[in-house]
């Protein structure tokens, strides 16, 4: 595109953002229903130009892990039309109150939620990612500026001009959405800090990594997700076996599954054979030193195993001596996403609880539950292991920022400073209901 | 210093913040107190270093303006232990629970405030900066990596040589924080992604820009603070004048002061002529377009006027037409730092609030109430522009960061998917109390 062109838009992007950012409710929700309606009317159109996409990958000899990914059967749009059910069901985040303080008797402050503005989702290949970003924009008043996989290209136009034609009889028209065409690289919209307030890349952990290493702006996500799982001395090792074999195998591709298992030496004796035994069954490769190459059949560990997310029925195990030994392998080989103990000590599990520097810590429970649905947040909207603004499953609140609104009567500072001054009143309020400031223009 | 003993120190520096992290609040504040009395005790030695960056200040030509924030006077050091009095009063922010949520029967989640990890402090001139960070780090559990001005070298050593004495006698101990040595230069600490979490620049506009620019660790604060009055058609022209004066005069290099007037065409004849004699009396310097040169004295306005910050006794005056052309001047101009509006009219107030994407926007007061202290947040960190983190005013929590912890008792994802499932329960409960699952350790 003419980078006139592309300024153009982004100005009406903003424009219409703006508008969004200010809307009811209602009319986002009733947006989101017809664009649901609107996808499944126009689903045989987008449907052929997903075959033409997956045609041209397999003429291409993408790999098949790729071609499934870019699927857009009937079953992914029934997924993506709940999703969209789902987002409308949501409590609107915009206009929250978050803090409510008379400052003096005339001197109301209110801290509400807004939306970030702008925010920009790069993502490869599944076409579904598209509807889920797009709703969850939406619904919380952002702007967004999308840049699909080239790869998707047929079946990512399909659906945006489906979403377009669906915002034609709303108020809040289609401005504040736009997709960048697919033979620009990606590279563009990592120089965009100007127009783009948060990036959202979804797609592999090089892809993740290539993002936040060359981009000024904000990312929320997280590259890699090498999880770990402690078998404590005090663990009761039926619930650990289970364990093991949910985080290992309930779903390998998943950023929580797990990569290695750490086992307190009392219990590896007890417990790698009946795990040996049960991971056979679904067919899991075991990485080990020459201590669980004593006790179980393992593929020799070879150095840098522990550093891989195998994303893949292979997982890493190693015999430690010590709940401390734990710790330290976790803090130089993970990545801060989720890592997980099974003990019924409830003293170890609060020391690991406390000194795992993650954003899921977990005990007696199975790492495939660090999701935002799982976690009762609703629509997620990724996970972040950055330490500032979001950590852990992001749901909706991950799209929201806030703003201070003070009124009064007058009042001036010069009267609060000084001998025999006024004295502020810093009263809490209730931060139920809305805005009492902003009204209707919540 | 060399990089192999800064790399040592810095190794010290994690591992004592981490220490910190999960500390008790009642050793912290015993921390805090023990520093308190140590920099009265030391205050002869700090002011004689003081007296020789200053000498050595005035030596080299600097300029009055920066000697005067080098001084640490008997008043400085009274105004900071105060200040540590205050952090000491504050609510804990270690372990307060966001959200508590029971998954399912035996599955408790958790979201709880953590300390951030390790906080980049970068300062101009002002010792006394260095005492505020320190004892804002201290309290919310953070180790912190200073760098001072070269020309309060000599200062900052002796503060810190003071803190580290305190600490002598607590747990703690005196790893948690580390002064780079002055002689190198600021870049050094814009590089330290892996070591840093979070950077706060405390300077001229100029020098936060510069960091802004220069560093791939997420930076909270501002840089501009151009600040926007608007005088509506419907403001009471008293309370107008009364918060102009305020906005201007309180404290002219305060980043909340305004750099420009906006006055509506109706009122302007009625309100500047008023506001001439009222700011004469100050002593400020008006700039202003033509129609405003018809009304009352002003140097002529200059191309590039509306964007520069004063941060002295000089004051942009614009009639505008409408509240439109005053919310597009606001957009094109401001800093996203913080607007007021004077109005009677509460849907042009409502409409100010909602238009205006500023971290704080008033209505009927000063924009000098832009300030943690005057919010009711305690101390504060600093005022964020930022979208993403924090924005506006920021307390304590803007040095926190969250962590999810989930305990089960042997729950795997599986038994949640498929056919005849169990399903979530997803009760919230009550966020009130220390968390559940840290216990001692929070």
């Amino acid at each position: 595109m003419e980078m006139q062109t592309l300024q153009t838009r982004i100005f009406a992007l903003k424009e219409s953002a703006k508008h969004l950012s200010i809307s009811k409710e209602e009319e986002r929700n009733a947006l989101l229903k017809s664009i649901a309606e609107g996808l499944q009317k126009d689903f045989e159109h987008i449907r052929s130009a997903n075959e033409a996409d997956i045609a041209k990958a397999r003429a291409e000899g993408q790999k098949e892990a790729l071609v499934k990914r870019l699927v857009f059967s009937e079953e992914k749009l029934e997924a993506s039309l709940l999703g969209i059910t789902d987002v409308i069901g949501l409590a609107d985040p915009i206009g929250r109150v978050q803090e409510r303080r008379l400052l003096d008797t005339d001197l109301l402050l209110e801290k509400i939620a807004v939306p970030i503005g702008v925010i920009g989702m790069i993502f490869e290949a599944r076409p579904d990612a598209l509807l889920q970003i797009v709703s969850l924009c939406l619904k919380s008043g952002n702007g967004i500026v999308l840049k699909g996989g080239r790869e998707a290209f047929q079946t990512n136009t399909a659906l945006i001009a489906s979403i377009q034609n669906s915002c034609r009889s709303s108020s809040l028209g289609s401005d504040w959405f736009t997709l960048l065409e697919s033979h620009g690289d990606v590279d563009h919209i990592l120089k965009m800090e100007e127009d783009i307030d948060l990036l959202i890349p979804r797609g592999s952990n090089q892809f993740v990594q290539y993002v936040m290493r060359n981009t000024a702006i904000p990312v929320l996500g997280h590259a890699d997700g090498i999880c770990h799982l402690y078998i404590d001395e005090h663990a009761d090792l039926e619930k650990a076996l289970e364990i093991a074999f949910d985080s290992k195998t309930q779903y390998p591709a998943a950023c929580n599954a797990i990569e290695t298992l750490l086992v307190h030496a009392s219990r590896a004796e007890a417990f790698l054979p009946r795990l040996e035994r049960r991971f056979k069954t679904a067919g899991v490769t075991i990485h080990g030193d020459a201590t669980v190459a004593s006790l179980i059949d393992c593929v020799p560990y070879q150095e840098g195993d522990y550093g891989v997310e195998y994303l893949a029925l292979e997982l890493n195990i190693k015999v430690v001596g010590s709940l401390d030994e734990a710790l330290e392998h976790i803090k130089q080989y993970g990545s801060h996403h989720t890592d997980a103990i099974v003990s019924e000590d409830k003293d170890v599990m609060r020391k690991f609880f406390a000194l795992v520097d993650s954003a899921d810590v977990f005990a007696n429970c199975s790492t495939r539950f660090a999701d935002g649905f799982r976690f009762g947040l609703g629509a997620e909207v990724g996970i972040s292991t950055a330490k500032i603004h979001a950590r852990g499953p992001v749901g909706l609140g991950g799209l929201m920022s806030t703003k201070y609104v003070l009124r009064g009567n007058g009042e001036v500072v010069s009267s609060y400073t000084g001998k025999n001054c006024k004295k502020f009143l810093h009263r809490e309020l209730d931060v139920e209901g809305r805005s009492l400031l902003l009204g209707e223009n919540a």
